[in-house]
């Protein structure tokens, strides 16, 4: 949160949402099952929050279930969730089973299991990789996650960059075949130039709030 | 506890048991013993308990003795059930060993001893899971347990979903014949229909607080 | 300390020693060295001892020393005992050595370090195993030790069940050769009936503080 | 900071970074990856700020990204940055990749990656190791950590004492070519005698501050 | 400190240092790094300071630089220190090199890098053992530790019993050769009798602050 407070003011109006813990991708799960601590306290996020003037709406935090080190992801994720809700800021949990027992990251069970998770912990939001089931429709393998997560509400994460008609496609599965609420796009943004990031925002955007299809989603990016 | 506080409104009349400790299932102890932290603290529950209005009475938490990391689990424990008789709260607490270091789980004396270790934390209750003995009868075996667990008040673990009439008879027969409290039924409820599981959560009901036959409460059942 | 302060209530008299550490026994030492993690601080010992009206004279610690794990116990004994002792309530620290490290636990040497240990920790007693010498007699090789204890008093564990006659020698032994200020029995009492049990308190009672032989607290037990 | 309040006051005007964590070179990677834990909290330097009347502006820490212990290293680094800020310091952050994990902690995209690491942790600056590409130019390749830690100013370190007009002429590179913001150098100062060390430090200072050439800041050096 | 309180009142006059850390030496380093752990705080010396009315003036640590436990050692090292200046103690820090990392602990250059470590924690004194020079002189091979302390105070460990004379001897040429400013004698005086004991410690002490020859001091202990 350090230089937010220095530059952060230049976009008041964006709302954010902090992100409670990370880790580098340096240590590899056949050396050590994942682990990641938390870098802020919601406290710590308050008491930014009010200083910086900055729109801050929600806190996140990534649980890596089935790692060794869940317990105290789970603590710490529970506490979060917690004390975020008394300060009336909305919670997303990045939950990622990930770590030695586990033979098949996006097993669409294990999915749902920790969908299933987030949803014990009473987050107003997931957000989990899209499964691939050894057979059948993906998005329809991901409905059982977002019925496993109850009334949390479930979003994809993005995964990398791919063409944006199929984008635009997988994502329309997600949220009128998975039920999902949305989804969480990183590199197909920030890998575009800015004026084709605004227009696949846009387009994504329309999708999401507006329902539309994907055709007129399309013809949005495209201008 | 987060979503509860938005949710559980609806349901102002049912007493409540916070669990404040859990896990994932999916690290399994031949790749490292169990660990579970805990969420909550007694005093986060007590905080909850008055922000929500719910009818909160009783806190929960899991002591897998005989693992590695009982150490942990042992000082929670006796924390949580030290800080929740301070407020009024009942404690009951899920004794299950655990560990590299044993051989059966259902061993009879494992599972008194178990239990002696929740009296000696002074839990009002404890959970316990049905041993099985080499030879004999099981329901012989648990009076084992009950006598051991002193004043600490034992009922048994549900286990997987069986016939009704063979979980009324079981139900009956730890209840009168090993000297139980009680019963923690799970699967067997929440796997039947609404219809079904009211009609049974009736049986179970009336087996343990009005004493009546195993074909009475299967009668009940029966509707 | 959970319900004791409930069922307490009916021995107002009796004078309390609150442990304030514990562990199964489940996990072996070729496994992982013991560790024994404190249930309660001495503060929540006070607030207890308010509380409940009891007479709680003492608090009590187990250390393993030569474990993996001693250093931590070492920081919970020390403090106990500092912490105690601002109360006004007296320690009795449990000194163990065992672990990997430790070849023969009751080696008199070993014996005689771990009393130091509890002496240089400012306990008010310690507890030690009777230690058993390659050679010669135990009694005087257990006189070691309470001279490695300094102005900590020093009290022999009891053991398994013996032969009362036998029991009360070796205790007279430990008193008038060794040197030690007592002794903690515990199976052989618990293991008798009431009644027997009663009459052998009484033994060791006439044996300890009025300092009768042998055979007069022999006649005692006798009835 | 011990002595530093006996002595420093010899040094009023003097600039201080206070460094919060250190560790001896003793234990080598292949034994265990590295870890270092704060000796001391920012509030411990303001305090200390408060009571020495030294001129401290900023606290330093290092992060071994890639190491097994890493997570506690950006915990304790984020809140360092956190609480720096509050009170008016500037933060250092020596980004370091070591750790089994890594092959090559030169390796440019390595250090880029790092640099990243201390932008995302808000720090005012960042200090990291040259980067040796396996071809091209070095300095060509410290470009990339510098884009990558964006509003964060990237230092380099000295290194091992080398020839001053090398060293002069790495450095420009460094500024000018790399767009570094400075560079921390240190036996290349406290390994010369006094004279020739301040003469050193003169040429560094017009080659970073005022934009001298390599020959103009020789001349310096040269006297 | 438990017993010193009840005990110590006898030695009013006598100038104390509270040892915060310490272990047992039963597990060996093949086994496990050194680990010691602060069994009090700089805050309870100065409580029980206070409460006691004894001359306090210092106190000590245990630093085994090298142990895979270091970080921990150096962190409790650097607090106790900080703190111990604020309430006006002076403090000795123990740099024992120490580990599976470690070929040689009396390497000359590492005792004087374990001396250095603990200038930069700003120790008032530093106590290390006296190195082992592969060739040459042990007290000149010391200088280079006396040299790297900076402004600490560099004090020797005094070792095993030897003969009187060598002793003095020896700790002549550290104070006048090496540039100690003492020696922390144990075994040389608790392992004679009173009376030698005390003839000894007059002649150290003349030693040290009367700069007598080895002669003179030790014609004191012939008395």
């Amino acid at each position: 949160m350090g230089l937010v407070a220095k530059y952060g003011g230049d976009y008041k109006d964006i709302p954010y949402l902090i992100k409670l813990n990370s880790k580098t991708n340096l240590v590899k799960k056949d050396q050590m099952d994942p682990q990641s601590f938390s870098w802020y306290t919601v406290e710590d996020v308050v008491k930014f929050k009010e200083a910086s003037g900055l729109k801050i709406l929600a806190v996140g935090y990534t649980v890596y279930s089935g790692s060794e080190f869940e317990g105290q992801m789970l603590h710490e994720a529970a506490q979060a969730v917690f004390q975020a809700h008394q300060h009336g800021l909305f919670t997303v949990l990045w939950m990622y089973p990930r770590g030695k027992a586990l033979a098949d990251e996006k097993d669409p069970h294990l999915v749902a299991g920790a969908a299933g998770v987030a949803g014990c912990l009473g987050s107003d939001f997931t957000k989990v990789n899209y499964p691939k089931p050894k057979e059948g429709n993906r998005a329809e393998a991901l409905r059982e996650a977002v019925v496993a997560a109850g009334r949390t509400k479930l979003i994809c994460a993005g995964g990398g960059s791919v063409e944006v008609k199929d984008f635009l496609q997988t994502l329309h599965d997600q949220l009128h075949i998975s039920g999902t609420y949305g989804n969480a796009t990183g590199r197909n943004i920030h890998q575009k130039s800015i004026d084709e990031a605004v227009r696949f925002a846009n387009a994504v955007s329309a999708l999401t709030y507006d329902k539309v299809s994907v055709d007129d989603a399309y013809a949005i990016y495209k201008g």
